[in-house]
C-alpha cells in the first residue's frame, strides 16, 4: 500500500498529538489502533516519546480478527468481556493518561452477520466499558479520535479506483479536511476553534427553549432543556483544564436536547455506518421524545436493534449544527464514517447524551441528570439529517421565533 | 515482503495447533505474536476457529514499539508492569487456555541500549509473570513455542542475502527443520516424538549420579539429583493429561542438574541471543555449582547482568542432550534464535529449573525444591556447548562410567 511522504504523516501525527489529545510533557499515551495502521501509528508513538511521554501503550486490534470472532464465536463468547479488558482501559484512564483512537475500519465490516449477534456484543461491551466510558463522555482525560485510510474504506468512497488510487485520494481528503496540508496545521486549528467557540457561545447566551427543523422528510420539534450548554471545538479537562479537541476533524457546535421533548419526524441525509453494517435513508417518528415509528431502505434490521439496545437508545442524547459549506460537505463524498458524516451536516444522536452539555451535568445523579432531561444509554449513536435544505428556528423564552439556520448554513455570523 | 504459499502456511499452522499445543474443541487459544507476523497469525487464527476454539486472542506484540521504550522511557516505567497485564495471562491460564507464541525477533533489537536498562525491566517483568509461569513450567496448560521469518532476523542468518531472498530461504530451513516440508508433518512428529520419548525413558532407567562433559574449553562435572527425571518430545498437562509440544522444533532431551553439585568449566558453542543483545565466545567456571568466573568476547556486560539477576541465576536449572547430527545441526546455520540453536546443541541452562524435572516437583515447596538440589530464579536462559567435539559419560550409582555421547553423537542407540 502506498503510503503519503513521512513528512505528511509526521505533520499529522504531530497535529492530532498537539492539537487533538494535546499531550503533556511526562504523560502516558494509550493509542487505540489497528494492525493496518501500523506505520503511521508508530511514527505516532515515536513523536510522543520525542515529546516527552513517559510511555506508549499501543492496543491493537484487527478487523479481521474481529469477523472473524463474529463467525464463528458464539452468543455468550462475544458478549463476554473478561475483567482483565475492562482494567485496562480504567487504568490508563486512572493513571491521566492521554487516548488517541486511530480508526481505519471497513465499513462493510460486519455486513451478513446476524444484527441481534452484533447487537448483543456491542452492548455487553458497552456496559463492560461504562466507567472508562465516564472519563471521556465527562472530559475526565484528554482523548481524540482520528481516522486514517485503509483500502476497503477508500474503495467504499471511490469504488472505481485502484486500491492504491482509491486509499492515495483518502489520504489528500484527509489531509485537506484535517488541515494537515496548510503550512502551520497547530495554527490553523487554532483559528477554526476560535470560529466554532464564537458559535456555541452565541447559541449558550441565546438559550433557545426549542429548535424547530424542516427540511424534506423532516418536520421535527426539539425542546432544549434548562442549563443547556452548547459545545464544541476544543474541549477542557475537568481537573487540569487542558484543553484538547475530541474529534478531528470537527465542524460542529452541540448540545443535549431534552429527553421527554422531542416530536415529529427527521429524516436521515447520509447513510449510517453502525458496527460494521451500514443503515440507509431511514426515518424516525418522535412523540414526547420517544422513537414510536421508524423505516429503513437499507439495514431495518440492525436499526431496530440499536433502537432496541435500551431504554435510552430510543431517545436523542446530542444535537448538532453544522454549516452545509463545512470542508467535508464541500467535498461531496460520503465517507460511511460517522467521525467525517457527522462534520458534514446537522445531525441527532440516539442514545447516551454528554453529562457536560448540562450544567453542573457531570457531578450529577443518573436521577438528578433524568429530572433535567439528559438522556442516558449504552449507546451513543450520531445520524446525519442536515443538507441544503434544512431550515432551523430558534424559540426563545419569551416565545418570539428567530432564523438559526436557512439552506444549511448559519443565518448568523460569527466573524 | 514474499510470503510462501498459503497452503504451507496452513500446513504450518495446522501443524502448530494440533502437535503443538493440541487445541481441543471448545477450548480457548492465546496467541503471543507481533504485528510483523500478522499474515501468518491470522492464518493460525482461522485455523483454530475451524477447528472448534471457543475464541482466539492475540496479544500482539511489535519489536519497534518495544525498542523506542528501551530508547526513551525511564527505569521505573520500563520495570513497572500494571496489574490489568498481569490478569490478562493468569486469566487465559486460569480459563485452561492453550498458549501459542510466534516469535519473530530482530537477535539485534536491543543493540546499543544500556544493559542495565534491559536487565532491569526483564528481571521486573519474570517477577510480575511468576504466577503466570508457574502454569507453563509446570505444564498446567497447554503450551508451545514456534518461529517465523522476518527480514531483520532472516538477514542476520543469511548476511548477504536481500531481504526477500532471507526471507524465503529461513521459511524454507524452517519449514525442513520443523518437518511442514513432509507429507503428513503431524505423522512425522509423531515419530519423531517415539525417538526422543526412548532416548528419556533409557536415561530415566540409568539413573546417573553425574555427567562428566569433555571437549574443548570444557572440563565440567555436573552431579544429577536423586529422584530426577529426563523429559523431552511432547508433555502432558497434568490435570487433563493432554499432550502436547512446548518447542517446535524440539530436539532434546533435558533434565534438572543438582544446583550445588556442577564443577569445572563450560566454553559456549554458538552466539546466546539474551534479550535482543548477542553473548558470544563465552566460558563459565563453577565451584559446587555456582559460577565463581566468566570470561566472553562479545556480551560480556550483558551476561554480567544475567548472571547478577538473582541468587538462582549463577546456578544451572537444564542439562540437555541434543544428538549433533540434528537437522538443525545438520543446516550448519547460527539462527541467533535460542529455539532453534538449543536444538542443534547440548546444552545448559542458567536459572530457573522446570520442577517436573523431578519426582513430585511440582507439588514440593520452594524449601523442598532446594533441599533436592532444585534450582529457582526469576531466568532461565539456555546457552549452547556442543559440538562435534564433546564427549560425555554418565556416573552410575556403583560408581561404574559409561559413555552416553561420543563426538557430540548419542553412544547408544534408540532405535
Amino acid at each position: 500500500m502506498k503510503m503519503p511522504s513521512v513528512e505528511k504523516l509526521e505533520k499529522y501525527a504531530e497535529l492530532a498529538l498537539r492539537t487533538g489529545v494535546n499531550l503533556q510533557d511526562g504523560q502516558l499515551l494509550m493509542i487505540n489502533s489497528t494492525i493496518a495502521g501500523a506505520e503511521f501509528t508508530k511514527i505516532v508513538a515515536r513523536k510522543a516519546f520525542e515529546m516527552g511521554a513517559k510511555d506508549v501503550h499501543i492496543n491493537w486490534g484487527d478487523d479481521e480478527l474481529t469477523r472473524m470472532k463474529y463467525e464463528y464465536a458464539d452468543q455468550e463468547t462475544l458478549s463476554d468481556v473478561p475483567e482483565w479488558q475492562k482494567q485496562q482501559y480504567t487504568y490508563f484512564a486512572e493513571q491521566g493518561a492521554a487516548i488517541l483512537s486511530i480508526r481505519s475500519t471497513d465499513p462493510d465490516l460486519l455486513k451478513g452477520i446476524d444484527a441481534s449477534k452484533v447487537a448483543a456484543a456491542t452492548k455487553a461491551r458497552s456496559e463492560a466499558m461504562a466507567k472508562f466510558r465516564d472519563y471521556t463522555m465527562n472530559d475526565r482525560i484528554q482523548w481524540s479520535i482520528i481516522s486514517i485510510p485503509i483500502p476497503k474504506w477508500a474503495q467504499k468512497i471511490f469504488p472505481g479506483e485502484s486500491e492504491d488510487r482509491a486509499v492515495e485520494k483518502l489520504w489528500d481528503q484527509i489531509f485537506s479536511i484535517v488541515r494537515v496540508d496548510r503550512e502551520n496545521p497547530v495554527a490553523a486549528w487554532e483559528e477554526h476553534n476560535q470560529t466554532l467557540i464564537k458559535a456555541r457561545e452565541y447559541l449558550n447566551k441565546k438559550q433557545y427553549q426549542k429548535l424547530i427543523y424542516k427540511a424534506p422528510g423532516t418536520d421535527l420539534e426539539v425542546a432544549l432543556p434548562e442549563g443547556h450548554i452548547w459545545k464544541g471545538g476544543p474541549s477542557k479537562t475537568v481537573n487540569g483544564a487542558v484543553q484538547f479537541n475530541p474529534n478531528m476533524p470537527t465542524e460542529e457546535v452541540f448540545t443535549a436536547p431534552h429527553k421527554y421533548g422531542v416530536d415529529g419526524t427527521v429524516s436521515s441525509t447520509k447513510p449510517l455506518n453502525y458496527g460494521g453494517n451500514v443503515i440507509d435513508n431511514f426515518s424516525l417518528t418522535f412523540k414526547e421524545g420517544k422513537v414510536v415509528d421508524f423505516t429503513a431502505e437499507e439495514g431495518s434490521e440492525t436499526l431496530q436493534h440499536l433502537l432496541d439496545t435500551d431504554e435510552g437508545s430510543r431517545r436523542l442524547g446530542e444535537l448538532a449544527l453544522v454549516a452545509h459549506e463545512s470542508p467535508i460537505s464541500q467535498s461531496g463524498l460520503i465517507f460511511y464514517n460517522t467521525l467525517y458524516d457527522e462534520n458534514a451536516s446537522c445531525h441527532l444522536a440516539l442514545g447516551k447524551a454528554y453529562p457536560n452539555n448540562m450544567t453542573g451535568g457531570s457531578d450529577m445523579s443518573a436521577d438528578e441528570l433524568d429530572q433535567h432531561g439528559v438522556n442516558d444509554s449504552l449507546s451513543h449513536v450520531d445520524f446525519m439529517m442536515g443538507s441544503g435544505e434544512l431550515d432551523i428556528d430558534g424559540v426563545l423564552a419569551d416565545g418570539t421565533t428567530e432564523p438559526v439556520m436557512r439552506k444549511g448554513s448559519w443565518a448568523i455570523s460569527f466573524e
